[in-house]
């Protein structure tokens, strides 16, 4: 087994060292189970990318039939890529709880307790780990993206719903139960707009897609940007705002305002030296919603932690999904052959 | 050099190493700098208090006043425990920032850019550090109280400032600059109620103790529980408690609404395992205050976060800030000697 220590220069001056492992050792598959989609990507051992394969999911209320056809997904990669496989990384939706033998509850998808981990080693006799999007984004960005160097990090993933990534000390942070990062779920106006997790005025209710387009429809009712389909409303909005329209200029104005404010609570309370927005939305109206956001964050933030904290958006062009679920497999791996990449802060599985 | 490892069962179930230096090896001074005086603590080496030095303050604006009369009293300390000095540490209220030479900003006392370390090093040939009173106290409790063998901890101060203490795996949080944990300048309402720190709707502007005479004045102008004195105030709240009085119920009703959606914001960012309410407020007014805080912080915590997370108030029964401070001196004599005591988690000093 041969492994190379890699050190890069942190920004910090401090050099960090990460492992590397030969590329032909064998096959990292990362998978990204969303809401319409399975995303199954393989690579090899230096995580470059060999293959990418899809399934669409028609019906996601049933769990067997969701993890048929994530396996049949995930055997057609082992297929095209015939080398050992070192670990399978499975990205699903909703919290995953490692201490119950990685079951999944996933609220959207009415999944409650789902032991999907188990299953999945049913069907497939390869090594698999479970974890959710904002754990394999943050991994990947530590890895791959505007987190190299960085050690007190957060991603932040501005989509329907909106969650945060925390790792301090270079390591992710999962809290005692893997479900650190509900950052959509902590308050922005304590007893306002009521949030689908079911409190009221929650972070999400306000800066997630949903409560986007409720904001913009309050304001003015007979806009023209849609709302039944997400991804269309982003794109109307950017054409607006490309087109110098009124209404979306007023509607960055008021998110920003909003988002700035939710993000300066994560710079008060965490100190991170910078947050990276990642997801389509944060990629579309990035460069509108960047500038006065950060500047909105910054004249929210304690002196201290303010000019600490730099704002970005994710550069990684990719999904980093199915990248950051890889490299979670890979460490899985280092650990059962005795060579941790990093250290602990895994959540308890004594259970 | 003798150093003997403990070992301690977690809750979880996981053993954690501890390290316990022979008692007679020297002296630890543990230092807790306040709004009306300085209290010094000398412990021994198994950090059992040997001593108590105390000073008041009468002129808070004036570094040089402030940190002679810590030194003097410190001086004192060591007289009176004639043996090695291990280590000094110093808590001073507001912002501590190692990467500028461990200089502090404390608003509220109008210092800014104060280098203390530097200043109390040329006064005293003894190893110094500095750090704040959120740090001293997560130490204390983590080593000592409600904190031992939980790695995802959340110490929480209710005073008339309002912070957080964080911790995971069982190593102190603090951020790319010691500022980590400022939950008291993070949001309830946006907009809202002006704190002093500049900010709007602060989480300190409605459960810091002004902000909790903001509120009952709000409502009961009339009420007779005072308010320019903060601990008479609370004490009168609590003498009304244990009256009957409907003005204090109604308080306590509204303050635990409040604290439990700001609780619940860390249970659901952060997914800690126990959550410990500190300080003289949390001491008064517990037994009327966590109940209902904590069913309210229950209902507004995400379902896998909820039931993982405890509410409790500290069981340390004196000021735990010198007894973290010399802890803090501890950890840092072990490393200077290289016995680390805990993994490191340190804010970066490279510049
Ligand atoms: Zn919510
Ligand atoms: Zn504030």
């Amino acid at each position: 087994m041969l492994v190379e220590a890699e050190r890069e220069q942190s920004n910090g001056g401090r050099p960090r060292a990460r492992l590397r492992v030969p590329a032909e050792r064998g096959v990292l598959i990362g998978v990204d189970v969303a809401e319409t989609y399975v995303h199954v990507d393989a690579f090899d051992a230096a995580l470059t990318r060999l293959s990418r394969h899809q399934r669409d999911l028609v019906d996601r209320s049933e769990p067997g039939y969701v993890l048929g056809e994530v396996a049949d997904c995930i055997r057609e990669a082992i297929v095209a890529n015939p080398r050992q496989v070192l670990g399978v990384g499975v990205s699903m939706p909703g919290q995953v709880e490692p201490s119950a033998g990685v079951s999944v509850f996933a609220p959207n998808w009415r999944w409650a307790d789902v032991p999907v981990q188990r299953m999945l080693r049913d069907l497939l006799p390869v090594p698999i780990n479970v974890d959710n999007p904002l754990k394999a984004t943050t991994v990947a960005e530590l890895w791959f993206g505007a987190g190299r160097g960085v050690y007190d990090l957060v991603t932040v993933n501005l989509g329907t719903g909106v969650g945060a990534g925390i790792a301090f000390g270079g390591e992710l942070i999962r809290g005692v139960s893997n479900n650190a990062g509900e950052w959509g779920h902590t308050t922005l106006i304590m007893d306002g707009r009521r949030c689908r997790c079911g409190r009221r005025g929650c972070v999400e209710a306000y800066v997630g897609v949903p409560g986007i387009i409720a904001t913009l429809t309050e304001e003015f009712p007979e806009h023209r940007y849609g709302g039944d389909d997400q991804q269309r409303f982003v794109a109307n909005v950017r054409a607006g705002l490309e087109a110098g329209d009124p209404e979306a200029g007023w509607l960055i104005e008021r998110l920003s305002h909003q988002l700035g404010e939710a993000l300066a609570n994560l710079v008060n309370l965490l100190n991170p030296e910078r947050i990276i927005l990642t997801s389509w939305t944060a990629t579309a109206l990035g460069a509108w919603l960047l500038p006065p956001t950060a500047s909105r964050m910054l004249a929210q933030s304690i002196a201290g932690s303010a000019t600490a904290s730099q704002l970005v958006v994710s550069e990684i062009g990719e999904n980093p999904v199915g990248l950051g679920m890889a490299t979670l497999a890979l460490e899985h791996y280092l650990e059962e052959v005795g060579l941790p990449a990093r250290r602990g802060f895994s959540a308890r599985s004594d259970g």
